[in-house]
């Protein structure tokens, strides 16, 4: 690189200014090489990024993993223009990777950052993110970890209308997380025209003032007020700082600066505009190094057991989940659980009472709650959060993108299905298995009794990715000794025959009622195997294909609508060439009102009674193939 | 009933009083009448209802669609025993009703509120959904009919932590909505225990009216207190008003009142609590009726004609959506358009300029937008709400409970898929076809050219419920006349002969590539069937079921991940003794990065090649049928 990198470590303001344009060249020529990308969303924010750089920051860019780095996230992901030439002047991304693969095919500097760059922490671009899992950063350095590092968060101001903001604000405000800095790039300007408050600093500052926070408002392009602002925010002590910074967008151009219509594509005349920016440089930013530390090596006691329960008593898998994850934290001092408000519903609060230093309340902020988890996940513990099932929907754009951020995340959800009763369809998931089914990379486990649970809150640990449990709120009977094995990607086959005429499958509650249509269907002379299908994803093909051949018939019964869930999970084996059974698919296509379990579970149709007729019908249709002409 | 309703129709405060302790008492019964419930979380806003009921509200309860009526939501769902115990003392529903129906199975008195009832605008029992939803209602006799009616939206406190309610606090207050007011019950206990804020009404209060609301802080059992407050609410000008009301949990009764534990349960002992509140009552309160008013008719002119597209032109399937919607708007001045800050992506911006009156920005915050949208459907609407699809995964909740809420509502994403290019994934919607298909009664549409566009759009307005419409953000060749119509539930055969081998199935962009793939197996002698399948839910079985009669064999293409999308909505034809094709599933297996549209459809393996490579693989594949032993 034909550096001309400034002998002086520390820049002076001239200097940090200059370093600024810089930032606004590289952004400018990165998009325009890519001809597409978010120059003047980057330009409102460069001095921001070039004191931060220059003068706040501490970063070992050779050793991201350092624990005392401070962490950068880049919640207005879009700006990844300014990040990149950030990543440019301190010398971690050559000019040459940042204008030959900007957003091009198999580069690491996509449209918006993801983790495939060892210095970013999460994947964003959806907007609101990047605070409240700051929250989660902040919050594991300051309460779990005990390290030196700050966390500062580059939001825009069009993303502070989500409401994921408020409750990662709310949540840092009363945590008193001081070492969390917000920077708000108030640049008056969204994609589609001006934003609700403009310029109004001061409607940001009442409004974050009043949940706990400093707030410090300032001109955003004024080096030294940005400095001072910076300053001030590390020297706060008990509340999270927001600089609030009065910024234009396209700063420094005049065809564009402050001017709508230019989001979201590059400038139109960018050689004239780098000519106005002062051309080109190739300034070295020197940022400081991180304050030597060591994260805690979690210890633990694998030896501690798993809870055992008796075969035929009744446990429901909830209270299997709490007692294992509390045993799993004893295991593994790495394992964190969060709550959302339901700790005594979902059984996660057995966990709280056994470790309550790694037991995080996020209060009713199912986004708050899984960006927490991610958060301290960056941070190297293995979050497990939990809510009802049904609830998790309020978090799935954020579960989308921990799927993006490769996070090695745990989802609990309770009280799945009709089966809860009279609660009604308000508190019952029935989209859950979808949803997490369609994440990429997903696990989806879906238990059928206590043991069975206890072993799969352990196993998810040992595989990376995010990893969902459904469990059940009533109980269940006890099936599985204690020692059984389940691994991730199994089944097990509950009964089986040479001669089976059909199979029945299921999981969770409806494994116990596929048994019983076991059951009634032998009283009347036919055979049944029955599969407990508790790994949804993946699923075990080799099982499924099997018993395909041998039965050529499936009934399979869901507590869950019937789009998404245990059927289409069976059908995948199926694709690509192979045959496929014929299926009977039994899952709720209602909408249920109050009833019982029981009550519940007949007028769904997917109950033992719905399992045998499914099967006693689906064993007189003859077995015949398409037949093209 | 065995009335002793009182002879004088307006209640003194004594009367109330009384009133509220009938109410306590009720909701006491309906819970042990049913075994479950929320009776604690009744009784702290008991003071609260009864004198909303005697003195605020203005409602006819024999004509729950008066266009004058309040509207009363109890965004606090789960103290559902108040809310019909509420209902018994106007008169509505009988105490009997109460005593034996609640939350039993087939009954209208669930165990959290639903329109089932006629008097209940909207399904609650998700925390922090009720008054985002009132804000639209709100907003909607406000701005749109200048109707003279209030809303009433009764919050608990522990659901004030979810973001949404801070984008509803946050829309209401920049509206000026002086016709809603908020009732915060602040009981000071959650499910599982205190509340982050306990009785510190002050930290309410402060981040309330930071948001730009009036408030009062009160003793929520003093009914003075309250009426004064509602009076206060009443008469406020420009700003929506919190009446934040310090109240007991379980108040009345000493063995449960203000104590952890009895969340979610019948009282321990009904009999005695019954016996310290009093016993039971028979007032009735007479609700003041609905200020005459009528609603608007809406107009508008059925003729107007939809756009048209020349065959062969090039056109973005998002920018006939938008032309077609402002078209609709014309034709019926029902319909009304929301954004979420994108409405120039996403062109619903093409109808705020036709109709500025009726569109309404709800910034970047999907849950409000989503909310907004139920809210100005209850008020008799048509509201078509829009967005990126990836970003609808943030209202995935508010969608499910619109679904219990019967709603009408039309939900436009755009931007869908890998055929976005260089955004990268953050920005491409992957997993909106399950998460819509998910919904129970939902409709989904995936159109691939323009002319299908704008009837889809046009024939949404005419199909109840949640209908969802995906659409693409470069542009496709129309490839269907303007006259050409397209049913819900459809589909369109583009190729076919008798003697077809597989058939190639598409939706959106993967039509197009299903077209020219059956082009080039042409080329080497291989006929191919293409299926149009713009009609993901529901799916035309019958198209579906004689493709595969004739060709049994199905290559399906979608962009998209692989769960939840066209393969399984294919599949679902094949179900309950239907033998099923082979099939070739084609989807987005994988973790994009940024590409051109074009690297992006060949990575993903759902361009034509790949179509027409997996078409010539299935054809040499054997139709044979699985052979049970």
């Amino acid at each position: 690189m034909n550096s001309m990198a400034t002998q002086d470590r520390v820049l002076n303001d001239a200097q940090i200014a200059e370093l600024a344009q810089q930032l606004r060249v590289d952004a400018v020529r990165a998009a325009a090489a890519a001809g597409s990308g978010h120059p003047t969303s980057s330009m409102s924010a460069a001095e921001l990024t070039a004191v931060l750089l220059a003068r706040h920051l501490h970063y070992d860019f050779d050793d991201p993993a350092a624990p005392g780095n401070d962490h950068l996230i880049f919640s207005k992901g879009h700006a990844s223009p300014l990040l990149y030439a950030a990543y440019v002047a301190v010398g971690a991304v050559s000019e040459e990777e940042l204008l030959t693969t900007y957003r091009r095919f198999g580069s690491r500097l996509e449209g918006h950052p993801t983790p495939k760059l060892p210095w970013v922490d999460v994947a964003t671009g959806s907007l609101g993110q990047g605070l409240p899992i700051g929250v989660g950063v902040a919050l594991s350095g300051k309460r779990l970890d005990d390290l030196p590092y700050r966390t500062w968060v580059l939001c825009g101001d069009s993303e502070l209308t989500e409401g994921s903001v408020w409750e990662a604000l709310e949540m840092a405000g009363t945590e008193g997380l001081d070492n969390l800095t917000a920077l708000l790039d108030i640049n008056r300007l969204g994609q589609r025209g001006p934003t609700r408050h403009g310029w109004d600093l001061d409607s940001y500052a009442r409004r974050i003032r009043a949940f706990g926070w400093h707030t410090v408002e300032i001109d955003g392009h004024d080096v030294a007020a940005v400095d001072q602002a910076m300053t001030e925010a590390a020297a706060t002590r008990g509340a999270p700082t927001a600089i609030i910074a009065r910024t234009r967008k396209g700063r420094g151009v005049a065809e564009v600066e402050n001017k709508e219509g230019f989001h979201g594509k590059p400038l139109p005349h960018p050689e004239e505009a780098i000519r106005e920016l002062g051309g080109v440089r190739h300034l070295r930013v020197h940022v400081q190094p991180p304050e030597p530390a060591r994260r805690p090596t979690p210890g633990g006691d694998p030896t501690a057991p798993l809870p055992r329960y008796r075969l035929g008593d009744q446990v429901a898998t909830r209270d299997a989940f709490g007692e294992a994850l509390a045993v799993l934290g004893t295991r593994r001092e790495d394992v964190v659980a969060l709550d959302g408000e339901v700790g005594d519903s979902t059984r996660a609060g057995v966990f709280g009472k056994a470790h309550p230093e790694r037991y995080i309340e996020c209060y009713i902020a199912e986004q708050q709650l899984v960006a927490t988890a991610v958060g301290v996940g960056v941070c190297g513990r293995l979050p497990y959060a939990s809510t009802f099932a049904a609830f998790l929907t309020r978090a799935h754009d954020f579960l989308r993108m921990a799927a993006i951020s490769r996070s090695d995340l745990k989802v609990v959800g309770s009280h799945a299905g009709v089966s809860i009763g009279a609660d009604g369809p308000s508190q019952m998931a029935l989209e859950d298995l979808a949803m997490m089914r369609t994440l990429h990379g997903s696990t989806v486990l879906y238990p059928c009794d206590a043991n069975q649970t206890a072993r799969l809150v352990a196993g998810l640990a040992g595989h990376h990715g995010i990893g969902y449990l459904r469990t059940t709120r009533g109980s269940t009977p006890v099936i599985y000794p204690p020692d059984e094995e389940f691994p991730i990607g199994g089944s097990k086959v509950l009964r089986s025959a040479p001669d089976d005429q059909v199979t029945l499958i299921g999981a969770g509650v409806t494994l116990h009622e596929a048994l019983a249509a076991a059951d009634q269907l032998i009283a009347d002379g036919t055979r049944a195997r029955v599969i407990d299908l508790y790994s949804v994803k993946p699923v075990d093909t080799q099982t499924l294909r099997e018993a395909a051949e041998i039965t050529g018939r499936f009934v399979v019964a869901e507590d869950h609508h019937p789009e998404g869930g245990l059927s289409d999970a069976v059908l995948e084996c199926f694709g690509n060439g192979h045959p496929m059974p014929l299926l009977t698919r039994l899952a709720v296509h209602t909408m249920p009102g109050s009833a019982t379990p029981d009550q519940q579970m007949h007028a769904a149709g997917i109950n033992a009674d719905a399992i045998s007729a499914a099967a006693r019908k689906l064993v007189n249709t003859p077995l015949t193939t398409v037949s093209p002409r």
